[in-house]
């Protein structure tokens, strides 16, 4: 028998990036959104630098056995409602797709979940789309309601 | 006749957050979450100084004949997704009750959206509480599709 090796959740490190794009790919409403090339386009690496630089952002991956597996981004966001406390939104929750129901998206979002409170966010949020019924649940239990609707406009 | 005075969407400064806090507590949902206390919480205060003081965000009020009578946040947030463009995020959309159905939250939200396209996002999305119907067809008018479920967990 041999053990699983243990998940490990950590900050994105620039070489990262390349395994998170390839998870953002990998998915029927992100495939036609992004640009696999080799190497990747610039504005990847712009926009990982200016998460990475910014207090407010935490960008995450789950590594298993120097494999990135998962990553999620956590945005801690002031605002004035709610007596003045900041509010988490959690996006880009993404696993690899042959490491799914493993409990590797629960580990991500519970850590980003403890990481807003502890933060001094009173809520957390996110928007799943419609058809991720799958993702629905899966939030649901972890403690998150359907309170919203979550509306989009794009460009 | 006389003539209504234009609306000014401009940046909030400090002296206009009691204005806006008393917006967002005169609401069924936001009533029981702040505090109108004279004078206000510091707490607000120092939100407002760590929204006005950083790029990402737009904290903007609807000005009419030298009254605040709306308010909007932007926050326009980083992110690897959609080739790395930034995404839009409108929060704490508020009108004067006294001052609704006169096309003022339209024209704010215009003015994020504008905003947001200019500066490179691709995307504009918000959270609308499943109750606010009237606020959901609204956003539907102002070319928002109700793509996704917005889930929240409150601490």
């Amino acid at each position: 028998m041999t053990a699983t090796p243990a998940i490990t959740i950590r900050r994105t490190r620039r070489d990262d990036v390349p395994a998170i794009v390839a998870m953002l790919a990998d998915d029927h409403l992100g495939s036609a959104r992004e640009r696999l090339d080799d190497p990747l386009p610039a504005s990847y690496y712009d926009a990982f630098a200016r998460v990475d630089g910014d207090p407010l952002f935490r960008l995450v991956v789950a590594e298993q056995g120097g494999r990135v597996i998962g990553s999620l981004q956590l945005c801690m966001l002031p605002g004035l409602s709610s007596q003045g406390a900041s509010r988490g939104l959690i996006e880009d929750v993404r696993v690899a797709s042959d490491c799914r129901s493993r409990g590797i998206g629960e580990q991500l979002v519970q850590w980003a979940v403890a990481e807003a409170r502890s933060h001094g966010c009173k809520l957390v949020e996110l928007l799943t789309h419609h058809t991720r019924v799958d993702a629905q649940r899966f939030y649901e239990r972890l403690g998150f309601a359907r309170s919203h609707v979550g509306m989009t406009i794009r460009f």
